[in-house]
């Protein structure tokens, strides 16, 4: 068991007050919600309330929520969705090359199986989409722009409202996959001008296999499961009852303590960056610093060794971490976020995301700093790369 | 609350040992199954294990097995999926019109947004899809064949694997909806013949929000949801752990008990059509009898009145039954597969489906027999198209 965890954007573990909210959902109250009978009419209930949270928690309307499977459906639902029930009008979209997995084999296939043409943005050495980009790649058939509100890997925030402003300066949909954002820095969806925003459940200590995408009142999208009537037609398939429940008791929590849990986080981020630079050589700080940077983010390329070697000194010390995002790992390839940023694919090789949660603390954080060094000291050691 | 539940094919209470399988994945072992540390591994080997299990309960290999987040997306996986990757090899698809609407509506999104043709098969009075008709509607551009195994609202079984052997002579794919089938009656892939098959949890005593599509090896498909490498790169997304463990140990207790559970049914079934019969009048049993029809569905046409009102009075009785299926309710239109199997808009409008679980019993069933004419009576009394 791994005593520190500090990969909470790869998932977190489920709040007890989130379970308490799911437990009677799944025992008592198994009704299918759209039976018309008592208990399918409970199950009804709790996913309106639910609803509600939800879009509570990001300024938007119930109507305008669409409980989903996770956090890469929402995103296929938006992508697909608004490109298949626009592809009359043109066939041209626009992202960056920073954006998460779910969102680029997307647009991969959108290009490959349907005609679709895709600008993939550049980002600064920082990972900034700079919205001057956005704004020269707008064409005449640019149906949607799709751009994170914060990255998974880097911490970096987005400009967000001012890339909606350039946007929606023409009739052109505005997508964020605000997967990392939600609960960690406040979101409003008015505020920010966006169509439509991607979130899921188990990055906020909610239960997996649950997510949702907010779509603007208006906007049109073609559903990415077909069949009943569930979610007003945008999304087939029995609701995930307790799921969804857990899902709003989580997402409520996060809103409620959100600026609090923010400044706790950076506090621990900060230490843990400072205490990183202060104590190893030829280490490189992986997106911005500040404000503009995750609460809980932390990603450094430790030059000369390889991020996996590190990931399991760290686990033989009972210690959680990542190198690049989870979903991509099994893969041999570099992060393309880190090599979208500048980095050589040896640097980026050798990085390593710690990300932080409300259940860490700083006794944690000296810990690691305690024996990082050694660990990356032994590697190097080691390494053909490396010449002390 | 609902004393007596009689609508198991809407969906079905979570066992207590399947609640008891999961909940260490909705606390201690919250890692992410992509990550290389022990904690990600305790999750990834969980769900390996649950993979075997649903493999076993149908005769597949592990590697043939792909988790989603429920029957309507691995229907939209199958169907999407095989159209999408065959599209320049042909565009024509063979269904049947009693599909549940997960297949139905995916097949007309193709037609409408894709340009594919589909041809929707006819069925007799009791439902079934004469194999001979599929052979006629083969064409040389056809790329897949879907028919359900077994129809969700009247319990026909359908002859699949007739139907399979005729569409195997072609190089086209066979996918079968066996969403109500699993956990009811034998299932074995390779006896069938079937490429693709579409299962879900909460029909047979597991969690909402996951389902399983089986993919036979060297079938090709498009990923529905596009993104990380999870399942084999071909359903993306950080996995339901919970739901698929919960899912894993539903279908095992499903597939143990198999023969007992279905004569078990049978026996409350026939009962329960024999007393309705027996009792009251004008009532046409929809669906076939005896071994062609699912083990736990009873689905009558009540001459003369709306199926709602008789659904609402048995609710004030504690008694829990569906007019047509739950996916469908909301809609004020008659059932399509009334419809297709040669009712009336009214008689269509008058049905009622009993579906059994096996948390059921005789006492239940009699008290059902015992309240149900009275029930009819008083509706049918009401009714400005009964003369008596």
């Amino acid at each position: 068991m791994n005593k520190i965890y500090l990969d909470h954007a790869a998932t977190t573990p489920i709040a007890p007050e989130v379970f308490a909210a799911m437990e009677p959902y799944l025992k008592e109250y198994y009704g299918n919600p759209s039976s018309i009978y008592t208990l399918g009419q409970q199950a009804a209930q709790a996913i309106s309330e639910a609803r509600e949270k939800v879009a509570n928690a990001i300024g938007a309307k119930e109507e305008e929520i669409i409980f989903t499977g996770g956090g890469s459906e929402s995103d296929n639902t938006a992508l697909k969705g608004a490109a298949f029930a626009l592809k009359d009008k043109g066939r041209h979209i626009i992202t960056s090359k920073i954006e998460h997995p779910a969102i680029l084999s997307t647009c991969q296939q959108l290009e490959k199986y349907f005609g679709f043409d895709i600008t993939y943005l550049d980002v600064d050495n920082e990972g900034f989409v700079d919205p001057d980009d956005v704004k020269k790649a707008l064409r005449d058939d640019t149906i949607l722009v799709t751009i994170m509100m914060a990255n998974n890997e880097i911490g970096t925030i987005e400009p967000i409202k001012e890339i909606a402003r350039i946007v929606k300066e023409r009739d052109v949909y505005f997508h964020t996959d605000a997967v990392q954002a939600v609960g960690q820095i406040p979101i409003d969806v008015n505020e920010l001008g966006v169509d439509m925003l991607s979130m899921s459940s188990h990055k906020i200590n909610g239960p997996k296999g649950v997510g949702a995408l907010y779509v603007r009142k208006g906007v049109k999208i073609l559903p990415l499961i077909a069949g009943g009537a569930q979610e007003r037609n945008r999304r087939a398939g029995t609701e995930n009852v307790a799921g969804i429940v857990g899902f709003g008791k989580a997402i409520e929590l996060a809103a409620e303590n959100l600026e609090e849990n923010a400044a706790y986080l950076r506090n621990l981020r900060d230490r843990l960056i400072n205490g990183i630079e202060n104590n190893i050589d030829d280490v490189i700080l992986n997106g911005p610093r500040g404000e503009h940077r995750l609460p809980n983010n932390v990603n450094f390329s430790f030059r000369y060794i390889e991020g996996e070697s590190i990931l399991l000194n760290l686990d033989m010390l009972g210690i959680a971490a990542s190198s690049g995002s989870a979903c991509s790992s099994g893969s041999l390839d570099p992060s393309h976020v880190l090599l979208a940023i500048g980095h050589s694919h040896e640097t980026a090789h050798g990085s390593i995301r710690f990300s932080l949660g409300k259940g860490n603390n700083e006794k944690e954080i000296d810990y690691v700093l305690e024996v990082v060094p050694g660990i990356i000291k032994k590697i190097r050691e080691m390494s053909p790369l490396y010449e002390g």
